[in-house]
């Protein structure tokens, strides 16, 4: 493949992330890239923007075909400061959100700063990745990621994609040799049960830290994303927006 | 209607808002209200959580069927705590998100503070209606928000719904008695492009404002949300949260 390709980058892990680097080393394989990403980690911060208060650019990094801005706002800040902002002009070719320490699977996509940043993107008619591992170490595993990110970046430069795209890309946390492949997989049904650790400052003031779980509604449904990385697979799902209970007109009608 | 049901608030403008007050005036009619409201506006926090920061709640008022929180997060932060802490053991008949000051139709929904904490409700199987009017205005007209939101909350009330249920409800901003009634919708296609104001601080540093216009993909569609309200309907769309675009999947089968 010629190296001509324009890729937009960010994340929800702040500029400063290894999963950050991580998504540079696949996106320069394929051209040019251009990111611009949080200046503060940003994890669970959905598809929030920043309205009362003011945005702080900062060009942090540059080199031939890279060039980094950080932005003290959330990751869609990001991408909107990117596209309807800086480069305006620029021809995108693909957009990769990531690479995020952490899963983004099942309902996750919705709390995620990392897909709130894809999915913006998609909104721009570039396709576009949520690239994410399973696991929140800092210094988490990217060889798996990388190599699947790869195969996935070149399919869709080498494809005819359908726009909006917009793909929730999980990659199990085991050693990358011992993945078995990529699963497109549909958003595994749950939700997240929260406990909440309180204590207590040094002026006597409570405070609570928020924890949680996630309850898998489905956990043997095989068509599911949760599945998939349970069962060694990267998952892939396609993401769209509208999010309308069509299923549920009928018998409101009746109702309201 | 025996006015004995348990009714959650919370929204995103903070529990100082008029919106807030015009809320409590609703669901007071139906029975005892506990409410979770953010500290500080938080209008465009999405489905946004406080990972990294410790939160600190407040008890603000306490009266006869009425005791109003404030929480220094998000919306969704506020149903959280609501229900996965403060009130593990209550039963509550209905959640009621709002009134928020401004337009969560289309792909608002995705952005809005307001529903984000009305989607985390409906995640407990507690019905829930995510209520706004058309105007940011601070001093906004909420009668028709109130006149419509009693009628929706008496038929959830009395009925017999689907769970879990969410539903995204906007009246327009014209006067009560000009709104035509109810129409159920589905949600608008459209996206929103920014323009960042630039300015310049005392220092010499640049910052900028996001602000920005809703782009409608399909103006003249009678079934969408922002049809209605554009006829002066109130709109309501029911809320679901598997965002798969199962329509591209076997264009997607092909291609990775």
């Amino acid at each position: 493949m010629k190296q001509d390709k324009v890729i937009l980058l960010s994340n929800d892990d702040s500029y400063r992330s290894k999963g950050f680097e991580a998504a540079i080393e696949i996106a320069r394989r394929f051209g040019r890239v251009i990111a611009v990403a949080p200046e503060t980690p940003q994890s669970g911060m959905s598809q929030a923007i920043t309205i009362h208060n003011p945005l702080r650019l900062n060009k942090v990094r540059e080199e031939e075909g890279l060039v980094v801005y950080s932005l003290n706002g959330t990751p869609v800040d990001c991408v909107k400061i990117a596209l309807d902002y800086l480069f305006r002009d620029e021809k995108f070719d693909l957009m990769i959100s990531g690479i995020n320490h952490g899963s983004n699977a099942a309902v996750n996509v919705m709390y995620s700063g990392t897909m709130g940043a894809a999915i913006e993107a998609s909104f721009y008619k570039i396709p576009s990745i949520g690239l994410s591992v399973t696991d929140h170490d800092p210094n988490a595993d990217f060889e798996g990621a990388i190599k699947y990110g790869v195969k996935i970046v070149e399919s869709l430069l080498n494809g005819d994609v359908p726009l909006p795209l917009c793909l929730n890309v999980n990659v199990p946390n085991i050693p990358c040799s011992e993945i078995r492949g990529i699963r497109l997989a549909r958003q595994t049904r749950g939700f997240w049960r929260e406990e909440f650790f309180e204590r207590t400052d040094p002026h006597n003031r409570k405070y609570f830290w928020l924890t949680g779980g996630f309850e898998n509604s489905e956990p043997t449904a095989q068509d599911s994303d949760e599945w998939a990385l349970a069962n060694g697979y990267v998952s892939v799902v396609p993401v769209q927006v509208d999010m309308t209970a069509y299923g549920q007109m009928e018998q409101l009608k009746g109702l309201l």
